[in-house]
């Protein structure tokens, strides 16, 4: 039998060679795999459903993630997907493998994360499993929400000339996850070292509390905006960029002096020797929402705080290209360094 | 800060601290925690969620369990949940957490024998999600069902003089595993070793490819029965049984005369030398459906066929208890071998 590594499909290709020519059986299942959550036709509400499967020493480091920080997390990122969609996160159900290394006081402090995301953002805990692992944690959580008949959005609705715009800045996630990794490198080699956070507190939030922009559905709600592709960012600007280009059969253009990236991200990066737009680019768990609008919505979005136009959707054949403050283009290429 | 095992609470005792008081916060909501499914309330339908995580060395052993049948078996113990809550499954998905060790092709075995069960019980797959794992298999799954409205059943709704009824029958899978467990440890010394099956097909099948009970729901349905209370047996007969006890405060009394047990789990457990009805209180992953009735069904549902009346509901001040052939009483205990 011929072997073919996975890592030659890479993570996409795999989950469409898996998922490829899936036949849809029942009515009430109107998206299945393909998009931030599968939508389901129940009578008079669209349904959405969202996976995500986090594990120890893959997406996240213990040595320096708080467990309650985790719960929190895992939460977030399930429904950063529901508002992806337009929609709304109303449940998840919650599964854990847990090792002996974890005590009920541990599994204490991830729900009390998990239950304080829940709080704020309005979702029930509806479903809850536990089982023994081997070796580490494993947190899967599944996310269910609802969003009202034909206001969906997917991520192939982009249409020529629509505008490019994405929500709060992008980077600081990373920079949080890179000054985490050296000061976790430098303790490792002197255990009387205390790190200094200070004046870099904004990138550790981004990196161990993210919020989902619930505010920002809501807000374009209340503009009557109803966006024409939508994502949100987990893997890094340029690969979600992609996928709607690729999924709404379109090009896209951004401007780099149009990316929004905060103060603390920048000054990070420069010290860090990185260059901030390659960061923000590529560098992922911003779980901020990257959408397009129709071109007459101009005035409207930009006039709503948080949001920023950074560029705008075109044919096909034109490409994906990042425009450098010098004019220079730069086809845009998926390279997160996420982990999957 | 005190440790507290999580051994010391025991698996369910930890699911109970856990989501102990969880506040329900959307009308959508009707049962969270605490069954084999959550049930939401969407207008004119009542949704089902159900979810499992499978972690290899723990869930299954792929020295035995060849990954097709892993694939199946996986959506099978999902579909199980739905159908225990008296629903139909329609939409499951799936995310898989796959170490290097994994090739594409392995996963197309695994996603093949998940296409297949979907493909029987009427499934879609509206999700797929794969990462990278340091260690081994992790598979996620979640189902979404369906229940007409009124029609759910719960583990709580068990009365007094009710009838005690179970499907198919009972030890089998396990006696399953003992033999696979056994020619491992034989092949592991004797590497020209060939297993000989036969005689024991039975009994691998239930361990390696079990099915859910389907056809029972539908012929319940056909006879107008709506139990007052229904599991799926997953971890042993005598654990699902306290779990209904306990849940609808009452007692129970079942017959070990009336166990239904197949020929070849009988001729194995000789063989092994164990007590043929121990194994079929205690073995677990039968997935077989467990449920009361009214006693003035009795004659219908003993009419049907695959069901077997196993004894009764009693006030709860009266125990939980095994009837001996011999009259002699022992009371359930809840220990079954099968793994969380």
């Amino acid at each position: 039998m011929n072997r073919t590594e996975i890592a030659s499909l890479g993570e996409f290709g795999l989950i469409r060679h898996l998922t490829d020519r899936l036949e849809i059986k029942n009515d009430s299942t109107l998206f299945g795999v393909g998009d931030d959550a599968a939508v389901l036709n129940y009578p008079h509400r669209q349904i959405l459903v969202a996976t995500d499967l986090l594990l120890e020493g893959v997406h996240f480091d213990l040595t320096y993630v708080p467990l309650k920080h985790l719960g929190y997390k895992s939460a977030i990122v399930n429904f950063s997907d529901i508002y992806a969609m337009n929609g709304l996160p109303k449940q998840i159900t919650v599964s854990l493998g847990i090792s002996k290394r974890f005590s009920v006081e541990d599994l204490d402090e991830f729900y009390s994360g998990l239950k304080l995301a829940c709080d704020i953002y309005g979702v029930d805990i509806v479903g809850g499993d536990t089982s023994a692992s081997l070796t580490g944690l494993t947190v899967s959580i599944t996310c269910i929400g609802e969003v009202d008949k034909e206001k969906a959005v997917y991520r192939n609705g982009a249409k020529d000339t629509d505008l490019i715009c994405v929500s709060g800045d992008l980077g600081a996630a990373y920079m949080g996850l890179q000054l985490l990794e050296r000061e976790k490198k430098v303790f490792s080699e002197d255990k009387q070292f205390a790190p200094d956070f200070s004046g870099k507190e904004y990138l550790l939030e981004r990196q161990l509390k993210p919020e989902a922009r619930k505010d920002i559905i809501e807000l374009l709600e209340q503009a009557g905006i109803v966006p024409t592709a939508m994502i949100d960012i987990s893997d890094g600007l340029s690969s979600e960029l992609l996928h709607i280009s690729k999924e709404s059969n379109t090009g896209c253009r951004i401007y780099e002096e149009r990316i929004p990236i905060d103060f603390q991200t920048a000054s990070m990066a420069e010290q860090f020797n990185m260059n901030v737009y390659t960061v923000a680019l590529n560098g992922g768990e911003d779980y901020e929402l990257l959408f397009t609008v129709p071109l007459s919505a101009h005035e409207q979005v930009e006039s709503i705080e948080g949001i920023h136009v950074i560029g705008h959707i075109t044919r096909p054949e034109l490409g994906n290209y990042l425009i450098g403050r010098d004019g220079g283009e730069v086809q845009l290429k998926a390279q997160g360094w996420g982990h999957s």
